[in-house]
């Protein structure tokens, strides 16, 4: 009897570890060929095209022509209604199927945003590569539905640590943004692996991980900073929830007053160039990276927040591709640099707080901000981080970048709702 | 119309924002007094057990008579079946009461758990102390059965914060523990305000964050370490598993042969007392933080481990009071310490990832695991920390050191199992 108990233990085990040798397997390979390969290609690609617009600002003309193709390529390869990261957060949590066509026309897609100086982000784009590759690697190994949701993970999780050498958080925002309330551990060894070779792979490359020196946070925990970092938090969730309605209602105006998807991507680059000129500068063009360093070194524009909020809704609404994630963190330092210096904060502080409450306002993932926050600034700061994404997290509501994005519990009452961002 | 509907919205958010400083006001209250005043109470109480008892050894001799004492002191209170921890779990996701006279059971079990050198941690206590008294606070406001789970979480992060000194960890311990793979955001803001109030608290008074000075772990990720540390990670699921186990046979082989508790408790102390004074140290009495940091440190004796779980089981079994957390770190750091040093590792390395792999082992909690780690030997060790969490967090299976604990997700295979842990 006992030795029967044992054996069929030891056949359960015996099978167990199969499972995780495969999956351990299937992630390597993801992160290798996905994350380490094309993620470091993307990555490239997108330097090449900051530093092409850079030294050639004139692109910044070009871009209706860029628009033009964009809409003309995506209707060529039949996907008229684009929805974007929202089908790859369907696929994570339904058998919806993801198509593999998605990764090569979101990567031309942004590089020609990104050339010719649309405001738009990559990380976004990352993970619909990552997404839609990792899924179509499954469907060529006939996985079945539930395990193609785990490779789904691991790719989008693979590109996204690629692109920003942030590996824990890219694993756990793959996890947490699809229904927040929940982490899918079940991906948690194959997602942890393939965004840890994609990011030490894409670093061997030469990608350079993103990293800030934050002026000294100062250690342990102190009430004033801790008070005006709450207040500047709540602040935060108020501009996350700006941001996302600007980009809701420029959507649907673009496509109320210009159907043509044509005409819309012509009159859109015509308002972007417009407004780009005005602004005097280029620093509302493409990622905007280099504006994130100057607030967390202590300097933005007061401006700065609102017109990078306008200027990204105008360009993604007119059809240009690209990510939300790197304007939420332009946004969020710009205006935090500005409103913490205004609460009596050290201004890079602020735009550190600023950018994690914002992304946290916009994805819903409080643990993941806190591990980018983590990653980008040390961890002496991770107490007042986690203070600010959990105000920012609970204040700024059921608004979100992603429509197919679930919360599963109330932001207000202990109770499950299983409600969709809007 | 459009007026009806803003002012409807303007009602709303006027409705989330009072509950959400209903939620601050209550938190404060609960990391001030639960958190900042019991848990530093306790803290000191302990520092004052270990203490005395280093300086008089013989006090292990009066185990049995301390033992005679938590029994009898039990039974006056009518609690025949103690199942601890578990309670707090219950109530943070049924409808079971928890009765708040477990907090001084507890707390003065516990004390003299350690005054008598049994072998025990504390953390678990804290867990008990902090969910009783949370609790009972939330009862005292007449608060509904969905909030009583909030403030039950907000009292276990801030006493569990208060006594180890890392809030950002004990918040999402709070969080994570109860239903493995759900993340209770509702209680976010409420959890992390008492946490990182009672560490703040808690360190003004004195109490000494746990920080370990880890040697170098160097940045970046490189494949030798890498792969070493998978391994020895496996390794320590195994050890996870074998202290559960042990930790279950033995209370199962002394309630067989001992079914009277005072009888149980006499015997299990002699038997203690023997196996004690066999080792030839003190290393084993208490929690044993001072060989956790020698470990960390580089040295710990191969042997230390199996001693270790043997007497936690000895003496828990035996019905002492304390925690079981603390005692993993101690098996987790000598076992990786001496195996990791095996495998090639740096041994004070191997420690930190044997502490976080075996605790990440028996409580199933791979985030908490992570922040701990990060809190206690810095960010960059995190890539290797989160690998060796998500390794052990899979290859441990479903044992655990909590019978109500819930895993909402198979570790094999992508699928819903809310299997209780055993």
């Amino acid at each position: 009897m006992q030795k029967t108990k044992l054996k069929h233990k030891a056949e359960h085990w015996q099978k167990r570890l199969l499972t995780f040798l495969k999956w351990v397997l299937l992630s390597i390979g993801i992160g290798v060929l996905i994350g380490g390969g094309v993620g470091t290609l993307f990555y490239y690609l997108l330097q090449w095209t900051t530093q092409t617009r850079t030294n050639s600002p004139w692109l910044l003309f070009l871009l209706p022509a860029g628009g033009l193709f964009i809409v003309w390529l995506y209707r060529a390869c039949g996907v008229k209604q684009s929805r974007g990261t929202d089908l790859v957060l369907l696929a994570v949590r339904s058998p919806q199927p993801l198509p593999a066509r998605m990764a090569p026309l979101i990567f031309i897609a942004t590089a020609v945003t990104h050339l010719f100086g649309g405001s738009a982000g990559r990380e976004g784009a990352a993970l619909q590569i990552g997404g839609s590759l990792g899924y179509g690697a499954g469907r060529l190994f006939k996985l079945d539905e539930k395990a193609l949701h785990v490779v789904t993970m691991c790719g989008m999780g693979a590109v996204f640590s690629a692109l920003f050498g942030t590996p824990v958080a890219a694993a756990v925002f793959a996890m947490e943004v699809v229904s927040v309330g929940q982490m899918y551990y079940s991906a948690l060894v194959p997602v942890t692996i393939s965004s840890l070779l994609a990011s030490g792979i894409a670093s061997r490359l030469g990608a350079v991980p993103t990293h800030y020196i934050l002026a000294e946070v100062g250690s342990g925990l102190h009430l004033l900073p801790a008070l005006q970092i709450a207040l500047l938090a709540a602040l935060c969730a108020a501009v996350a929830i700006l941001f996302c309605q600007t980009l809701h209602i420029a959507g649907r105006l673009y496509r109320q007053f210009l159907p043509n998807p044509y005409l819309r991507v012509l009159m859109g680059s015509a308002l972007v160039i417009v407004l780009m000129l005005l602004t005097g500068t280029s620093d509302y063009e493409g990622a905007g990276t280099n504006v994130i360093a100057r607030a967390i070194g202590g300097h933005a524009r007061p401006e700065a927040f609102v017109l990078k909020i306008l200027l990204t809704a105008l360009t993604l609404g007119a059809g240009f591709k690209g990510g939300e994630i790197v304007p939420s963190f332009f946004i969020g330092a710009t205006f935090g640099c500005w409103m913490g210096g205004l609460l009596g904060l050290d201004p890079g502080l602020g735009a550190a707080v600023g950018m994690l409450c914002v992304f946290c306002g916009v994805v819903n993932c409080p643990l993941t901000a806190l591990l980018l926050g983590c990653s980008l600034f040390g961890y002496s700061g991770a107490p007042y981080f986690f203070l600010a994404c959990a105000i920012s997290y609970a204040l700024s509501g059921y608004t979100g970048l992603y429509a197919e994005q679930t919360i599963l519990y109330s932001k207000f009452r202990p109770q499950f709702i299983n409600k969709r961002t809007e």
